[in-house]
């Protein structure tokens, strides 16, 4: 929930009402979310979160920040190499070490000297995309089952004629992702905010994973299909978007002391039951989605006054939430 | 210049060539920027600057942030009560008072019972939107001159069949600022990272131009034409931000101390010659702007394998840049 209702005491006077007799507004984006069953909610296994945990801060408040890996068939050969490193224990004592404003963070071994655990694989720029993707839904799709919802109709959803994207022909989710896709039936996961890729240097190299980068800005949609998008962060990413910018070249840190160690990354289900950081999606394909999506692309909550008619991918993110007992 | 390239070792290869004979690369959208003549160039009066300065970070070091303001016909009601604020020093002690993550920073009167300087306008809703823009450069415009400068071509431009955005029908450029346009031939600033706009509460308020925000995500376009589009920041965006994010509703700090004091703001125009900045920006109507928009929308520098084919218009960031001699 975003409004953006610009005085404080506006938004306490939202928090508590107290105008009983006032029709009920319509609701807002995240009001549709969690209003959404619970059966459109789907957990995400403990085995596909990474868990990054930086020193404390100045003030010594812990920093953790959890990752959901992408699942099948995104960029798997990186994220083998992620689920490696993390066994490892490879980025213990590693930092944070570039901070771009409006683009990215990036975190690893700042030497470049750290020796890479076994068994990582090389992985080739074919793998940038995946070739057949089970579960899309399109954008087109789930504006037109919204569409359907809200006139009550049942059949075939009407053809839907508005343009999905700027950069290419295909945009909606798969497995609760932003993707694109291509003509050849390829899909590829886009840089939305908040998105987890993997740094490389030039191609051929695709990197290993060891060195990794999350999304701070605008979308940089120019570097899909560039280089390997692995995850998302869903929770913590204020840890590492309102660090200093770094003043270097490309926002690298230019003094050492300026690098945020970095504490330890695993694999949730690597830690302690009572550990382990529980974290749920709304599923796409359901009209609980449709809704949502409808709600952003068309604000008719009370602070708007004009209904875009339209959003980009990256302006419906996908809605995750923390499960009620889990840490 | 923007490269994702992600070794520190990389970097500095990069910025200190050793090999001399490799072909020279395809130059970056900034390298396309920074080779464009002077005469691309326009420079932005003093009068049409907003300069905040905050008190000093933790470390003793000063923090200036740079405001450009939106010309005629954009937002021009709410732009005059701003110099009027500005001129009566009325943000003097006030302060940063919320900082939402990927979405804004925002600033102005945390008591909300400053008074406010006399002569202020209430300005109406229909002025989100300008009925008439001179100069308007829409992206196929660029994008058609783009092809003709890659081709050697003249005469008319090809047609151009790609969307141009998928919030509205026509979107592109005036006097330096992107903005998208309606089929009544109106027009109106969107909101890209970096944009002002003006705080209000429930329409049919609109602001008055004393609560002020920017963007520090991805563009929330939905606020187009829900909200005054003032300005953007041209200088100084990180030390709002990498602000620590607010914990309370809607990003606001909800312990006095975390607000971040105001100094002053100034129209820049108003302080002594010698302490105005100077900056000017890529004007949108030339060649060199359209083989940067092109550049940017098809990435061909050394780092890039696929090209993306379009980009939104908050990807593609006017350029601006200090002028020298100036601060």
């Amino acid at each position: 929930m975003k409004h953006l209702l610009l005085s404080a005491v506006a938004a306490a006077s939202l928090a508590h009402p107290t105008v009983a007799q006032e029709p009920t507004p319509i609701p807002s984006p995240g009001e549709i979310a969690a209003a959404a069953p619970a059966s459109d909610w789907i957990a995400i296994a403990p085995s596909d979160l990474l868990v990054m945990d930086l020193a404390p801060d100045a003030k010594g408040k812990p920093r953790r920040v959890v990752i959901q890996l992408m699942p099948a068939p995104f960029s798997q050969g990186w994220i083998g190499n992620i689920r490696k490193l993390a066994a490892a224990h490879w980025w213990d004592g590693t930092s944070i070490n570039r901070v771009q404003d409006n683009y990215v963070v990036q975190w690893g071994d700042a030497t470049e000297k750290k020796a890479l655990p076994k068994g990582l694989v090389s992985v080739a720029e074919s793998e940038y995309v995946a070739k057949s993707v089970r579960d899309f839904e399109s954008v087109s799709s789930v504006n037109a089952r919204a569409f359907m919802v809200k006139k009550g109709l049942k059949g075939p959803p009407p053809p839907f004629d508005k343009p999905e994207d700027v950069y290419t022909g295909v945009v909606g989710f798969a497995a609760g992702f932003p993707v694109a896709g291509g003509p050849q039936f390829e899909f590829w996961p886009v840089h939305c905010y908040g998105m987890v890729g993997v740094g490389r240097n030039l191609s051929p190299d695709t990197g290993s994973g060891a060195e990794l980068y999350t999304v701070i800005g605008h979308a940089p949609r120019h570097l899909d299909r560039n280089i390997a998008v692995v995850g998302r962060v869903i929770s913590g990413i204020e840890h590492l978007s309102s660090l200093p910018r770094g003043t270097g070249a490309l926002g690298f840190y230019e003094d050492e002391a300026e690098r945020v160690p970095i504490a330890a990354i695993r694999v949730a289900s690597e830690l302690a039951s009572a550990e382990q950081p529980r974290f749920e999606y709304l599923s796409t394909d359901n009209d609980s989605f449709a809704r949502y999506a409808d709600a952003r692309a068309n604000r008719r909550d009370p602070f708007f006054i004009k209904p875009a008619g339209g959003a980009d991918i990256c302006n419906v993110p996908v809605p995750v939430r923390a499960m009620s007992g889990g840490k």
